[in-house]
């Protein structure tokens, strides 16, 4: 059995290893991800990177991945970053040929499987590779040290849900839910302000890691203003997990109490919420913030498959998670469940709703 | 079964994880000549490092402990050279406030374990982590970038034994041995210039990656000229090994074949050849290099509590390259028989011939 019903579910990184619900091989809707952002992404590089200002105080292009997880989609994001920096300065420096190196740290949880990142690096790479174990809510980095940071499906993890949810006496008592769907304003407002706080940190965390002039490409969940959570992508794959639980729970499987006291450590913020986190910040120029309709992968429009996938990424993101709160011998069970409600769940009308914030900072 | 007779063993890191035969819980030599040398590190720091220089073009220090293992050694290791650099840095820099930044490397084979490394980190460290997978036969770090290197008990390491080893129409076929103790002289010679050459590279990628004014302290087991190399401590370590997988193969419970296609990639050398390598790369200024006695701990001077710990030693070393090439059936065994043979040695004699070689240099 789990934690006790006081404690919040603690953080833990994506599965490991490479078996069958590692997120080496259930990482498919994050590689939808770096691809459709990866012309954008170009794009970016090519209309607002000044090498020059760069280049002008180091020989080394130091690039981050926050929240890389274990590959592959961190490599094919880097190899496209480190590209378009290539052409970037072919197009600004003619006729040089001293091209500057890369150094790329690969950063996520220290329980991050780091051994198989590793592992599978790609023996052919063109950059100087390295891990850093921690949370993106501190400071990762020396002063000045960083020239690009790159994060995809990350920025909606939260350190930690909110307190408050906790609280039987507190109107934020998020019983019988885990996340914010179809809750009181309290718990939405709980959830946003432990967001904000997040950002705060690491907007000021990075700030401090960049160069002047340098970049910052991030991509995640987003909700459009007007829309329900609940009527959202991830809402959407959140609700059926908590229908999940509560079903177990009626069943006597696991306690209410159990229920009541997990609740997921992820926010999705709007384009707005997010404008005023980095205007607030002050410290970086906005050079684009949109929301991006991503669609899935074409492999994905036979709608079962799709359902079965999105159970096996839900299951590699969070199994650790929830084994931790719950125990491992429910969890066959909560999936096989979860796979059910997906088969009976109009999931053809997830892909138009899956929406991504796409943002490119540049450091003052 | 292991690899093929007409293979060379693979290099693998240490043991991981904390288990009975980990890394971790084995390291007890490494950990002793880690505390010996750490007066002569804060010396050489205090003596020779110019922080003047260092941080003209820099406001972090980059230090790197190149074949770092899992710890606990390489964070007491760490610290003693942080918190030297910081005294160092309040004698030069009276009435300065702003300390520089510190950003560790811990590197080493990608099959090291990373993830035990990662989650001991010292939860209170003054430094920014980073771990890098990779030999350091070759370059690790972008150019100029880093300003201390560290290195304990790692250089003895041969990036693969000599490949005429293996061939038995050479007069340096390595039969019936597993490493160069009393063998012809052409083994010796095969293990000699495969080491000069790895030394060449590895020399050649730390000057490249170190900035001008940079130091590297490094201490590894040494072979004082004209003493036989199976009369120290290292050799006679290996000797008994040896020993073991040779009654193993009389006894038919591996084969002959087996033991002449197993060599050991170490090599140890003398102060004159370290000597000779350093000179002929001419990057570095020699400022310190010589033969130290480090001993052993107190708490072995009990010589069968020594004996036994040595045998675990060396089986958190090298237990994964023996798999490797014999199989992990007769792991057990093999250490049981080393076991014995080492209480029937007279190791008592041991320590007073445990050398190493202690070598400060600075990038010219």
């Amino acid at each position: 059995m789990g934690a006790s019903a006081t404690t919040t579910p603690e953080l833990y990184a994506m599965n490991g290893g490479d078996g069958r619900f590692s997120y080496a091989k259930n990482s498919f809707l994050q590689g939808h991800s770096v691809n459709a952002s990866k012309e954008k992404i170009g794009e970016a590089i090519a209309e607002k990177l000044d090498l020059k200002i760069l280049l002008s105080t180091s020989k080394t292009i130091r690039i981050v991945d926050v929240g890389c997880s274990v590959g592959p989609n961190t490599f094919l994001a880097i190899q496209n970053i480190i590209e378009s920096i290539e052409r970037k300065y072919q197009a600004q420096y003619l006729n040089i040929n001293q091209k500057p190196e890369f150094q790329v740290f690969f950063n996520d949880l220290t329980s991050n499987d780091f051994n198989t990142l590793f592992s599978s690096l790609p023996p052919n790479r063109q950059y100087f590779a390295a891990g850093v174990p921690g949370s993106f809510h501190g400071r990762l980095f020396p002063e000045g040290s960083i020239h690009f940071f790159y994060s995809c499906i990350a920025l909606h993890i939260l350190s930690k849900a909110p307190e408050e949810l906790l609280d039987k006496n507190s109107p934020s008592w998020n019983k019988g839910r885990i996340h914010y769907i179809n809750a009181p304003d309290e718990v939405v407002n709980a959830y946003a302000t432990q967001y904000a706080k997040g950002i705060e940190i690491f907007l000021d965390a990075r700030a401090k890691e960049m160069v002047s002039g340098g970049m910052a490409v991030m991509s995640f969940p987003a909700n459009p203003t007007g829309i329900p959570y609940s009527q959202t992508f991830t809402g959407a794959m959140f609700e059926l997990l908590e229908s999940s639980l509560l079903d177990m729970a009626k069943e006597g499987k696991i306690s209410e109490a159990q229920v009541d006291s997990f609740n997921l450590p992820m926010y999705v913020p709007s384009l707005e919420e997010m404008m005023e986190l980095v205007q607030k910040n002050g410290s970086f120029d906005i050079e684009k913030m949109e929301l991006t309709s991503p669609g899935v992968h074409a492999s994905m429009t036979n709608t079962s498959s799709m359902g079965k996938a999105i159970v096996m990424h839900v299951r590699a993101g969070m199994e650790r998670m929830l084994i931790q709160h719950f125990g491992s011998e429910i969890i066959d069970e909560l999936f096989n469940r979860y796979a059910k409600k997906f088969e009976e769940f109009p999931h053809h009308v997830l892909p138009s709703k899956k929406v991504q914030l796409f943002v490119v900072l540049i450091r003052k």
